[in-house]
Order: C-alpha cells, then structure tokens, then sequence
C-alpha cells in the first residue's frame, strides 16, 4: 500500500497554486474524495484549503486518526463540522479572503451556499478546471502506480483467455475476473467525475449486448443486470462466432488503467475482423499524430476520417447513439482531461496520460481496441500490455 | 429484471406532489440518479420533472431508446442538451415558474447556477428533504424487491461458512463472496447518498481490522488496500479465535438491505462473547420500541442507555472515533431515511425499512449483529435472514 511521497504532493500543490496566482484566486477549498487524494494523499473524509501561496491546512471530519498515518502533509487538524471551516482558516491566520476557489462542477450546492454564509466577503470561483488541468499531466510516480494498475489489467486479461467459455453468461466471466481484481489488490471501485456518472468495473457485452446503447459518454454499455443500473456485464451467455470484449479498469493504488480487448470462440464474421484492423490501423496513426504540442480536436478529426475512409464510418464510436471522442485522460478518475474530441483545442503535453479507444460498432457485436497510453516526445507509448489482435479461443 | 409498474411511479410522483402543493412549489427538477430511478424507473441519465400537478416530462440524455424501454412514465422526450431545459419545458406548457424544486444536497452547484440563469424567475427550493421523505415509507412492491434482496444475503451468507478458512485474506473470502453476489445478479453497485459518500459491498472485518476507524459514517470500516479508497476488505489475513465480520449490501433491482454477522474459527474470548450477546438484546429491545409514532432519538437513547447497561459502553458504535445512530433508513440508497440517531424527531411509520446494527468495537475485533427491518404495527420485523448468533467455524 503507498503513500503518495511528501516531495510529489508538495509539486501538485506548487503547481495549483501557481495557477491560482494566475487567476488571482486567494485560495482553494478542495472537497472532492478524488481531489483530496490527489493533494492531501488520503481517502479520508475532509477538506483542504490551499492558499494561493504558504502552507495547506488539511481539516479532518474522520477519520482524523488514519489522515494522520495517511497523508504527508505538515498541517493536519480535526474538524468536527464543515460549519467551523472560517473560524478554523481565521485561526490559522487564513483571513479576509476575497476569493474562495470550489469545485463548482461537482460540489453540492447546499455546500456551495453555506460556504457563501461562512464566508461572505469571498467571490466563489470555480477552479475545477484548473484542478483538472494540474492533474493532466501525470509524474514519474504516478505513471509508476499506473503501470503497476496495467500489470494487473495484463494477470486479468490473461485470465480471461481460459474463464470465457460457450454457454457461461456475461456475469459468469464478469465474477470470475473481478475476484482476479480483487484479489491482486484492487480496491472495487472506480472514480468518475460528476454525479450522475456512475460505473463498476468496466462492461463485458458477448455479441448483441455490444450493440445496446449506453447511457454513459462511452461507445458501449452492455445491458447490466437491473434497469437501475443499466450497464455492464448482463445475463446473456456467451455464443460461439460473436465479440467477447473486455473493456474494464484495472486500478491500483489509487490509479487506474483503461483497456479493450475482443475475445471469440470460433471465428468473426468478415465485416467485423475488417472493422476490428480498421480500428488498430486509426490507433497506430493517432498514437503517431499524438505528439507534445498537437491539439486533441484536431487528432480526433483525423481519426474521424480515417474510420470515414474505412468504410465503417457510421459505426465508429456508437450506432444509434455515438459518442464524440475517440480517447480520454485517465488516472485517479476515468474520465480525466484532455478529451480527444471536438472543441478540445488544447495542446497535447509530454506525460499526459490517455485512454485510446478507436472501436467500431454493429448490432451483432463490438471490434476495436482500447489502450492506455502516455504521451511521449515521438507520440503516444502504450502503458496497457496484452495482444491487441482478435484472441481467438477454442 | 424488474420494471417499476406504472401505477407504482404514479403513487410516488403523486405523494411528493402532494408534498410541493403544501410547501408551495410549483415543480421539481429530479436531477440525481437514485431519485430518477426511483420516480422515473429508468437508470438511463436524464432530468424529470415533476409539476406540483400535472403530468410528468421526463427529459432523456443518454439512451433514449432505453428510456422509452425501461420508463413506464408517458411522456419521455430526448434532451440534447440541459442547457435546452427551459425551452423544453416551455414547449411542454411549463412556463413561468415561480418556484422550481431542486434536489440541493447532491445538485453539483455549477448546475445550480446554470439553472439559476435559464429560469431566472424561479426561486430555488431544496425538495432534497421531501424527497427523502417520500421515499422513507416503502409500497409493497418495494419490499417484495427488498426481500430479493434479503435472499440474496440469505445465499451469501450461507456460502461464507465455507470459503472462511484460516490463513486466506480478507480480499480472498471478498472475491469468492463477490462472485456469489454477481452470479445471483448483484449489479456490484452500492448506491449511498452524497458527494463524498463512497462505499464499496461493505466490510469485511477480521480481528484488529475491525477495530481501525472509519472514514465513512459508519461504526467500523477496515483497513482496505489503498489508501485513496481506505475501507473493506484488506491484505490482513484471516486467523483463529478472532471475530470474521461480513457487513456487506445485497442489491436485487436497484434495492438493497444491509446485514453483519460474525464467524469465528475456533472460540471467541468470553469479553466478545458476552458483548456479542448484549448486542442481541439491544436489537431485540430497539425491535419492540420501534412502534409506528416513536420517535427516532427516544429509540437511540433507549439503545446507548442498554449498551451502557451492558458494560460495554465505551465501545458502542464505534471506540475511538464512535458514531451517533443505531440503525439508517435503506433502500435503493445506503442512507435513506430515518436515522436512529439523537435528533431525528420523526416518528417512525408502517412499512419504513430500517437497517438497524447495534455493534461492539474493540480494538481486536467487532461483534454485533445488524439487519435490515421493517415497521409493523408491533414493531420491527425482520427482513434478513440467517443465524444471529456467532457462527463457529472448525
């Protein structure tokens, strides 16, 4: 089990601050589990203001013991109430803010209104952006908990060869690869960001389940097991001659990968094994147009008309319902930034890490590939290991 | 799989109806998952809104075509964008709000603010408690679900008597127990209220593991395998003469009950033995006391009055760091409505499901009992099933 190294979370935090400064921000409240891991180094339940410049102060609701053992942070206090956060910055000498920085997009606005009572001299602004914009760009140590998370997806997808099996459902295999997770250490859980972005694994979806629509901004969801969660691994059984695709996240430490891999007892029908080399030909030229300095809009376009090209088109990315991306930053959350896609002008960065996943889909079944991948000098470096051919089983 | 029937949704849409005539509210905005779920039947994302009377318009994002499929509600329309919500609603014959009811102890405030400005003549109003209320008193649908559910525990619980074995990890006895969740169709998904809320099935609990805080609302919680998610299950290995804790959610069709029972293999020390007991006879008095009309705290009171009683006290829900509540409201979310805890005045009602869990926390182990209950004219009736007892194991 790690703990994120003093020196690491001193360098995200110099880094929010910088663009506080920027932005003539005062200070930021961070509220999020998955932000407070990320500058505090504990899953405990809190909050930590950041000041623009000087030392953070980490204020533990619980539990305060463990955020203690947990985080490398200096200044670490209890908080009983979320309602004494002014009293305990003014005690800290954290006084007179102008502006207070939140995480507007997802902090509840219940919270967002009492902390304008708490502080009513202070502009609310939303610095999620630039929460997400520090954490785009991974270190060496996280890319090194991310490899570790493509290890396991690497044990998992191995397994994976001899659990799928003619006449065992979706469930069946989705059991037997989640105690692989688990018992090599992963937590069960997988972060997204926003509230009504809910996910477990990842999906499994044997044949027609690949062609049901998802109600996430993914290309696939598969039909779950309940119209209350409807998505993932189902109760069809798995056929000969179809797509078995994996498309699950291995997460280790905190840190997570993304993968696709397609599976089929028998043989594919043409059409798909032509879509399936279709997708890994657009994954070898994105990896090389991704370079430092190019701009994700203009990726996407490219992937865009080479899936036009292939003559698959209308299937890329979605049937009834398509999705406009064809990757996604990934790491402590599954849909980090940058987003290839349109209207994401921004320029790839050396270390930003991204989950790639050109796929093509028909009512029959899903082909394609998913890799998570870090941006290097010459393009994208895949970090996710495993044969990214059709895997055919007997 | 279950689809919620047409006069199930009709009967709740109509009770939180009544709710927003009295509090004068001319609409809600049902925006967070569980409650669309519950009020639209559908696990797809989108928005519904509920006029104070009239008919229903729910407003689909992601998928439509499932919507249409799953939702028995009448009119469901796509909306491609939230920003176009107003216009929507306009369209619909829902003009000039002067009120607009919002769930704002999950709404993420940027939401909230971006409403603010597409129904500038509405006052926001946080229906969040009517909400909470409406779905507190569960239909005989629901707890014919509930009880699905409570099989479903019935199953697992059964099975733990075998994968228990000395020398395995917690993480091992989780992933076979994870396995017979998702073969019986559990969607792996453990719905809890809130944006830092996060839970996995539950705990599993060997030993000291059941002595370390908790970072959740909750009397125990476990160590984990990471500290960016610091609860369950964890590496510690399973040994003899300690208490095995299983506090894990069952979920059947987005319905859930919550239930802990302690294994041992060999013999417990008599100090646990004894608490263990004491447990027994706080539910066995909490079940009596929880008539229709008495009130949550008296009851709560009623329970740390006998635990005080017991000698054990000092160790009553929790040891370092206690919590205030015997037992939470559950049903398609962790932490509905009521809450055993000292200022909760609501007077319990028929037919309220209540997980009611009086535990002993000390520093080597947990002992206890919990299920998940619901009112009756003579009290709470059981849901749950499986021996109370500590189940010893050679």
């Amino acid at each position: 089990m790690r703990l994120t190294p003093a020196g690491e979370l001193a360098r995200r935090i110099s880094a929010l601050q910088k663009l506080l400064q920027q932005k003539g921000v005062d200070g930021a409240l961070i509220m999020d589990p998955a932000d407070l891991f990320y500058f505090a180094g504990t899953g405990q339940r809190g909050h930590l203001f950041i000041p623009a410049g000087g030392r953070p102060l980490l204020m533990v609701k619980k539990s305060f013991i463990r955020a203690r053992d947990e985080s490398a942070l200096e200044d670490i206090v209890p908080l009983a109430n979320v309602k004494y956060l002014d009293k305990m910055l003014n005690e800290y000498g954290y006084q007179n803010l102008t502006t207070l920085g939140l995480e507007l997009d997802v902090l509840p606005a219940a919270l967002y209104l009492l902390l304008q009572r708490l502080f009513p001299g202070a502009q609310p602004v939303d610095i999620s952006s630039l929460i997400r914009t520090v954490r785009m760009v991974k270190s060496t140590y996280e890319l090194e908990v991310i490899r570790d998370a493509a290890q396991l997806n690497y044990i998992m997808y191995s397994k994976a060869r001899e659990y799928i099996k003619e006449g065992i459902s979706e469930l069946e295999l989705a059991g037997q690869l989640e105690m692989v997770y688990r018992l090599a250490g992963h937590s069960g859980t997988v972060r997204m960001r926003g509230f009504d972005q809910e996910v477990y694994y990842g999906h499994i979806l044997s044949g027609s389940s690949g062609g049901i629509p998802s109600c996430m901004e993914s290309a696939t969801g598969g039909m779950g097991v309940s119209v209350s969660f409807p998505q993932g691994a189902g109760f069809k059984k798995i056929a000969r001659n179809e797509p078995v695709v994996i498309d699950y996240a291995g997460v280790i430490d905190g840190y997570m990968v993304d993968q696709t891999r397609v599976y089929c007892i028998g043989q594919l029908p043409d059409k798909l094994v032509r879509a399936h080399e279709a997708a890994l030909r657009i994954q070898e030229a994105v990896k090389q147009l991704a370079v430092p300095g190019a701009l994700c809009e203009d990726i996407y376009r490219q992937a865009v008309h080479l899936a036009a090209a292939s003559g698959f088109g209308e299937h890329f990315m979605g049937y009834s319902e398509p999705v406009p991306f064809i990757g996604h930053g990934i790491g402590i959350e599954l849909n980090e930034w940058p987003v290839l896609a349109p209207g994401f002008k921004t320029p790839l960065e050396k270390d930003m890490v991204i989950a790639l996943e050109p796929k093509f889909i028909f009512p029959e079944g899903v082909v394609g590939v998913e890799n998570t991948c870090v941006v290097g000098e010459k393009g994208l470096e895949t970090l996710t290991l495993f044969d990214e051919n059709i895997i055919y089983l007997k």
